[in-house]
């Protein structure tokens, strides 16, 4: 039987109790909104005693369902103030399930105002103190706990901008080669996580089982469906195996929605030399491994490795995201210069999507030039280095716009936009809008009918039917973000019919349920209303669903769009 | 008959308008709040070309009533997103009246990003460059420009603040002595201004009149009436003459309210090396002026001149708040240092509330210990200079809290308090909760009753009844601030009943109507359901109305009492 570990940080007691019956049938995201929605005052404050910072792996954690590992962070976020969940992959996702843990759940503050880690295993979880590991970069902290807990261990950590409680520290996961290059990047989770003492966790899953399973035969029969519609899929089949999340950089910049130089433009004169295809040939070029999965399981293996031009290791591939908002946002075409800006971010712990636009923010403040990547390798040192213009910079872009009085500032509800320009990709835009996350695209992947034609298509210029598609996508996502899956599991699972049934099927054959496709339905619309019921609480409302003005009276070239979906349309995504 | 000008900033033009219907009988504060919830879309960048800025004197300006010639500024607030008023003595304001302007509205923004001025006298309203100006500070500015237009002339200007649209930015006001020290200091106004390109307005009133009056006889005789209650009230009277605002330093201490190294105490063990009788006595002994006032027509006479060892210059005397947030909030006890900071916050044109409250802020986080006044002096110079350090603190104090990790920060609305904690006068903190303001001490100024035993007494201590109190007070504010009175005529009109009555007798007089005391109520309330209408179309809800959640965990010293205002309560203070 899975258990809920809390872990009390005001009096070091660990606790672990039988999932009550109010968070039974949930996992990931479900679970960690839950009990953030249930338990925490959404007036308190994200980094005082009364927040609660939880893990949890998914529904089909642990087992060997294909790309199910991810695990869930989940807290009131200091960035936003809403709920806040941001999933990461890596292996202690995996490693967790297979302790029969549900969540970790870490409330309090130590009076002491000490560094602290836990180690879970299959016999014991246990805090201890870790000031040695104060002012550590990610990656010195997983070394020097490597040294103590071996290769067999998972390790979450934070660098120092979640000691500083910055509002973009994020929380790493450690990959399958032991680096801390997998992040619960977005909201400050990293901040709340700073700002309960704990510097690390370490899982050790040795001894522990997979999953129970109720039908086991037809939980195999499933998986091996769902795989097959994995690897049949052209993007989860050929696109990302090959070239990575950034392979989106060329796509999205002829489909001219490729924010540059902090949103002024929707394409880029240098995309193709920091695209997917010129990843994947430097990182052949210098005998680097460009498939690559990030945790055990995964059969998609976006994730390669990349190597300066001596072939020493750099950082994972950067994700697109990462690759745009440090790329072709600040107008930079490096990718040298972007891998080791990644691994930086990976090492302080900072999430890159909101310090890139931070940087592009003040690039047109004149703090740097746009395309100056030896400037932005000079910002991301000073994030490093805690001093004032880091802080800002690691507060993320709607606190570096204010500091250095920019107009144009693409947050909503305080976080920065990801790589897609909601003038040119209307959906993504109602997905920023409207998400319970803030400005969030892993929350309503409207890229895919947008742009690649998955799932159906919608035209991306046209205001009509966004609305419709991103409540579509919000309610599949808040699903299979409480299974654990791989986001990226929904390019199969939008484009053929039986990857969704075999996903039922496994969690009927684990659970011993009888669940319809419309549970799955029911159970995402069940996540969003308890993260749109905390942030009713916390203040917000449909008013707050808005991009911010400039979207809506400056156009974006080529095509020369604004934002022009109503409001009428972004009040209807929460009509179900 | 009073005009309406236009400035278009974004084409350079002017316009002078009849005031239209909708906005007449309104004045100062009302008329800036009806402008803004009329012509403002409450979803506009703060800083950008769709906010507007409003200078508005109030219904008694231009006459000889005492103390009217406070100045509204209004627009929608970079700090806090609401709508936003804050008023300022100094000539400015009464020079506008005998020009026979109601209102300057400021629009657009120029397209060039260079700075202007605007000239307006009797003739002419001209609008010119000022890039000469560019990087002065409020001294300099008006120093250069009084060689131009000399000494009749009145001057409002911005600090370098301004022109970098911090969100701390003020708007100066000369006084009688032309020195730029009196300032519409909340809400980053300044910012806004410097959003407009604009850095400077000279009002030269020559040839201008008083301003017309319908039954000049009755308007003297009650303004006589008016005058003598202010002279008869010991607060007014004798107390303000005496020591200035700063006397409720040792009052407030007394009560255990004075906020003490951000807000963890309500009594500093320095209070009286800071207070009033202190800062009367030293201004004796240098040989300075102890009673002076800050505009033309005040027979109250609170601001002194504060002069250094060597008997030169420093500032005008700092206000009670100022004293507050650079000395006991800061742990510092050094009157010459908070005089030299005081005029630093002048010359560079910042909130000293805001800014103090941001050191404070600082200070928790150790960035300097609290009573290292020098520290704090290096600080407001850091937000001179401009230094990522200085914009930090230039941004207030919930952004200085962002930046530092620390989760102490005693905002309302993104706006930090005054010097009065919630804690210890419950009424207050039902005025920071609920104003349409942010926390905000002159919008409903519960001292009187709470403390001071003016306008009858409400036990500080106790939760009950501050919601009445509050709302009661507001409204009568809202209406003193489209009179364009100063606040402290609250002190008489709350103690001696013929002082209201005086002040309907001067509109009826002036104006030709025929008003009671319960117009006035309902002026109140009108100006304070259009600033609400404003917030709520903004995204601002009675879920906003909350004051921080340390106040109601962590207790105050001396009364070790949390703010137990009910929520109830908060919300039933709109209930009109």
């Amino acid at each position: 039987m899975f258990k809920i570990l809390r872990i009390n940080m005001s009096d070091l007691s660990i606790k672990k109790e039988d999932i009550p019956e109010k968070y039974q049938g949930l996992g990931g995201r479900g679970l960690t909104s839950a009990i953030v929605s249930a338990e925490v005052d959404p007036h308190c404050s994200a980094i005082g005693p009364n927040n609660k910072l939880i893990f949890a792996p998914g529904l089909l954690g642990g087992t060997n369902c294909a790309n199910s590992g991810r695990i869930s962070v989940g807290a009131k976020s200091p960035l936003t103030g809403t709920i806040k969940e941001a999933n990461s992959g890596g292996q202690p996702g995996g490693y967790l399930s297979r302790l029969g843990i549900a969540a970790l759940v870490f409330e309090g503050q130590p009076a002491d105002n000490k560094l602290y880690k836990l180690f879970v295993s299959k016999d014991k979880a246990e805090l201890s103190q870790a000031e040695d590991l104060r002012g550590l970069g990610n990656y010195d902290t997983v070394e020097r706990l490597r040294k103590t807990f071996g290769d067999k261990a998972g390790y979450v950590s934070i660098g120092m901008a979640g000691e500083w409680k910055l509002a973009a520290a994020s929380v790493a996961f450690t990959d399958q080669d032991i680096h801390p290059v997998r992040h619960a990047g977005r909201g400050g989770l990293g901040a709340v996580m700073g700002s309960k003492g704990l510097k690390a966790i370490v899982i050790d899953p040795t001894g522990g089982e997979a999953a129970p399973i109720a039908d086991k035969e037809a939980f195999k029969e499933a998986a091996k469906r769902f795989a097959k519609a994995i690897t049949d899929h052209p993007v989860t089949g050929q696109g990302l195996p090959a070239y990575g999340t950034d392979v989106l950089i060329n796509i999205i910049n002829e489909a001219g929605g490729l924010p540059t130089r902090n949103f002024s433009a929707g394409r880029f004169e240098g995309a193709d030399k920091v695209g997917g295809e010129t990843l994947n040939k430097i990182t052949v070029e210098r005998h680097g491994t460009p498939t690559h999965g990030c945790m055990t399981g995964c059969i998609i293996r976006c994730s390669g490795t990349f190597l300066d031009e001596k072939g020493a290791y750099v950082s994972k591939w950067p994700e697109y995201e990462t690759v745009w908002a440090w790329g072709p946002n600040c107008g930079i075409d490096n990718l040298d210069a972007i891998a080791r800006i990644d691994r930086a971010c990976d090492d302080i712990g900072v999430d890159t999507i909101e310090t890139g636009n931070a940087v592009a923010v003040a690039m047109e403040a004149g703090v740097k030039a746009f395309g100056d990547w030896a400037g932005a390798e000079e910002l991301i040192k000073e994030v490093g280095k805690g001093t004032p213009l880091g802080r800002i910079i690691g507060s993320g872009a709607a606190a570096t716009g204010k500091a250095f009085g920019v107009r144009r500032v693409p947050v909503v509800k305080n976080q920065a936009m990801p790589a897609y320009d909601p003038r040119a990709i209307k959906g993504i835009g109602v997905t920023y809008a409207t998400s319970t996350m803030g400005a969030d695209h892993t929350s309503g992947y409207a890229i895919g009918p947008n742009i690649m034609k998955v799932g159906g298509y919608v035209d991306p210029l046209v205001p009509d039917g966004q609305a419709e598609l991103s409540r579509n996508l919000q309610i599949a996502t808040a699903a299979v973000d409480t299974a654990g899956l791989c986001l990226f599991v929904a390019f199969p699972v939008l484009d053929i019919p039986d990857a969704l049934v075999a996903i039922v099927d496994m969690l009927n054959a684990k659970y011993g349920l009888s669940l319809t496709g419309d549970d799955v339905t029911s159970l995402g619309i069940r996540v969003l209303k308890m993260e749109r019921d905390f942030n009713e609480r916390a203040g917000f409302s449909n008013v707050d669903d808005r991009l911010p003005e400039f979207m809506k009276i400056e156009k974006l070239p080529p095509h020369n769009h604004v934002f022009d979906v109503s409001d009428e349309d972004l009040d209807s995504v929460y009509k179900f």
